[in-house]
């Protein structure tokens, strides 16, 4: 029996999804051959590619000028081979609200100059800012959409002069956005779209253009995988029917709609913590995130035994991130609006016993 | 209806491996939590990981010394990292038996001195050679055990002055191996373990320690990766949770039973060709491999019409690649006997009627 999955990432993929998955495995769409056994390079896997990316297109609203990739090594591969596509000696913005953004960070320093005009080290990231100082000449602005740790999110897209590059893992596809503001957009799959081992990276005519290096290794060469339509080598052919999937059952309710359920979902839990000291919200409540709500207890050492309670009532992956402790839920597109329903009358419920 | 596959991967898996997949889709060995959305934090997924490397272990004869790592990016990748975190400014001979050799050598070049003391270029690389003169100082030698293009495999396991590095991404896990040879074996799992979109890498402790070095991007080092138990970023869950029950299937029947069946699939193909000089096998018959046989037709204006014929009888995948032509039939581990015993029967019926 299936239990209220609140994980992080990997994470919760909506039942229809993975029915469609299971009969598909032995055979991919009438061809005599299953899924995960069919040459990337036939007919049967060149439709699901290429669904895959109409439907990124229109879900994400991108301009046709902009390039749709499936690559592999999750966002990390991506701070690598962002850096050594676009910065080439030159100065980078990065705005700093948390682990990710710090590992982005770390990479990047490789080739040229990072800038940190905002960082909420100093505040224990519990909000995203609004706008910052610039650098000079800057090629391009990376910021982290949503943080899963912390349980922050931006709540508009920012501006750069230069590029705008955003790590949006896991907000992705959440509610309606202007992909036509974003030079470079990525996002590992394993929380809004799919499972993990395939990375959506997305990229405008500019961006690509700026990435045409002879430096740059083959594999690590967004050029390189532009032109060979994400099959310079054989892509993760399961994960990019996955995530065409997963899209087709979001386009199938509205992505308007499903921002109006991920924001009720959110709110649901906030309204919780907002009506007793019993509760305390990690987040500002201007920053607050939609995907990853984190809350804390007053009385710390009630913790772990609701952690276990919650288990044993079938609700897992409370415990917040082993780096800042606290609870969280994540609660992605796919993550029922009746888990969060059930998961707040739980948390009702133990307030009431041990309040 | 599944049809006789022999595509050079994505290739086919055995049904059970499949049926085993679809049965943990919605919920991973009781869990509650369906396969590709359970943390790749949690005890479940890690009792996948931990038999998926016990597996690998077992089945190469690794010793215990020896890490074993499931990373992402395809051979391509391991092109890129290997060189990166192993040669370091030194020499290395890379032996160059067709076109995944020479895609290897173009990346290493970016990191040292490559030497090519072998190259089948000349002779349309129809031979694996059995010795060459090794380089002075050499770091390592690389070889590729199996080409799938050409359809020749290394016989024996070379010898290296240093490290030996090889490429077994179509002959892993094929036949009974000594795992201590390799102190680098790295293979993506399209072919003989499992999907597209996860890497075998195998490290001997030696290479190991060569391979730390500040200079190497984080998600490129082999010693980042080890130190994590292949979980410094979130690696492809359901492909690890595939090569372990691949692995299991194949230690079910034992690796001396896979590689003589692997033996009798290939000779009765060879004998077919070798029989009549309607046909006429590719490579030289001390290199031919038995995962890839590639063969032509004496007369070439029937290829074509073949292919059709047989995909029509339920035969995919012959063509040959598309940088040789004619044809070719890989016949992996899961490549049922009784499908290559209908080829070769549907072959000699296309002999009869066009010879």
């Amino acid at each position: 029996m299936r239990i209220h999955n609140f994980s992080a990432g990997p994470a919760v993929l909506p039942v229809p999804v993975l029915e469609e998955l299971r009969e598909n495995l032995l055979e991919l769409n009438g061809s005599g051959i299953g899924l995960m056994e069919c040459s990337h390079r036939s007919a049967v896997f060149q439709a699901v590619i290429d669904g895959a990316m109409e439907r990124v297109r229109r879900v994400l609203a991108l301009p046709e000028s902009h390039t749709v990739l499936f690559l592999q090594g999750g966002a990390s591969m991506q701070f690598l081979m962002l850096a050594q596509n676009l910065l080439q000696g030159g100065t980078a913005d990065y705005i700093d609200t948390g682990t990710w953004s710090a590992k982005a960070v770390k990479e990047a320093k490789r080739f040229g100059t990072v800038n940190v005009p905002y960082s909420g080290a100093d505040s224990a990231y519990v909000s995203v800012p609004r706008d910052w100082a610039h650098s000079d000449d800057v090629v391009y602005t990376h910021y982290t959409s949503n943080n899963t740790v912390r349980g922050t999110q931006f709540q508009s897209v920012p501006s750069s002069p230069g590029l705008l590059v955003c790590d949006a893992s896991s907000d992705v596809a959440s509610k309606p956005m202007d992909g036509s503001r974003f030079d470079l957009l990525y996002a590992g799959a394993q929380k809004n779209l799919g499972p993990s081992g395939v990375t959506l990276v997305c990229l405008s005519e500019r961006a690509l253009e700026r990435a045409r290096s002879a430096d740059t290794p083959t594999m690590l060469d967004y050029g390189v995988h532009a032109a060979k339509g994400s099959m310079f080598n054989t892509p993760n052919t399961l994960g990019i029917f996955v995530i065409e999937r997963m899209l087709a059952w979001v386009e199938a309710q509205g992505l308007d709609a499903v921002g109006a359920t991920n924001a009720r979902k959110a709110s649901s839990l906030y309204d919780l913590f907002d009506s007793s000291d019993f509760w305390q919200g990690c987040a500002d409540v201007d920053s607050r995130s939609q995907m990853n709500v984190t809350w804390r207890l007053r009385d710390d050492s009630l913790t772990a035994p609701l952690v276990e309670q919650a288990l044993s009532a079938g609700f897992s992956g409370l415990k917040g991130h082993r780096s800042v402790g606290g609870l969280r839920a994540s609660i992605y597109n796919a993550c029922p609006e009746a888990s969060v329903t059930a998961l707040v009358d739980f948390l009702k419920e133990f307030e009431r016993t041990h309040g």
